[in-house]
């Protein structure tokens, strides 16, 4: 029988800052690194990274998630929660849910002069995912394939 | 549009010891208080939970799920893991990820004399759930809806 529970600490599971962003967006969104804990793990259902941003720098584009669910913990440094509401600075200890389909795009920055950490769960569902602020569209084909194009449908 | 963003703190979330396992197992299972996270901030694709045990509690009985992935963070005191390998002493810090469909069952206990806390992770996969120490048998139904029986499938 496998062994069915797999225990590690943040510390074994390698840092990365790859992006599937196309150009000319990869470079915005390269000062993030993360920490795949969920794939290291072995799980298939949803993903759970422990994410890095240095001074300067963004989770992600500002985005809205159709069908996934996402639910961040900030860890360590003070990190800016931009909406479409604004900008928010949040400490240590606070939580973030983003329930699908509201169409309010999110992103995090760090806005100080040291790293900031959070961590974040994310499921797998069939998506469409909109970014107010960048010529960017992605959603899943019927291969399950998640996949980029300009907002006019248009490949990059 | 409505606001895309519910930003909280644990404290903001009630605790409950609630269970739905049927007797003579329930009292096994009330030593354990959960905070639901991910329901408190509307996510509906995935669960996440800070449980807290008093000692002596375990945070359910021995299981095993066939469909869904469980990640598990511990976070306050020393948390002993019992799988079908023994027991193990965890440190705060330290992860677990239980793949579904290995068969190999866990359970978390407090074996010291103060409270311990866990973020638990898990989907929402329609399941069958074993429980190699009880009599106990928990699936979804056709109608979406988790149901506890006996091994023999009778119900309680």
């Amino acid at each position: 029988m496998a062994r069915g529970s797999i225990v590690f600490r943040v510390e074994d599971v390698p840092e990365s800052n790859a992006t599937a962003y196309p150009e000319p967006y990869r470079a915005l969104n390269q000062n993030r690194y993360a920490r795949r804990l969920g794939e290291f793990a072995g799980l298939k259902n949803f993903g759970v990274n422990l994410v890095r941003i240095v001074p300067g720098g963004q989770s992600s584009c500002r985005h809205a998630h159709a069908a996934q669910d996402e639910m961040v913990l900030v860890m360590e440094g003070e990190i800016t929660l931009e909406t479409d509401a604004g900008r928010e600075k949040l400490q240590p200890g606070t939580w973030v849910g983003f329930p699908k389909g509201t169409g309010d795009a999110h992103r995090f920055i760090n806005e100080t002069d040291r790293d900031v950490v959070f961590l974040v769960v994310g499921d797998k569902a069939s998506d469409k995912v909109t970014y107010p602020d960048v010529d960017l569209y992605g959603e899943h084909g019927a291969d399950g394939v998640f996949r980029y194009t300009r907002k006019d449908g248009t490949a990059y």
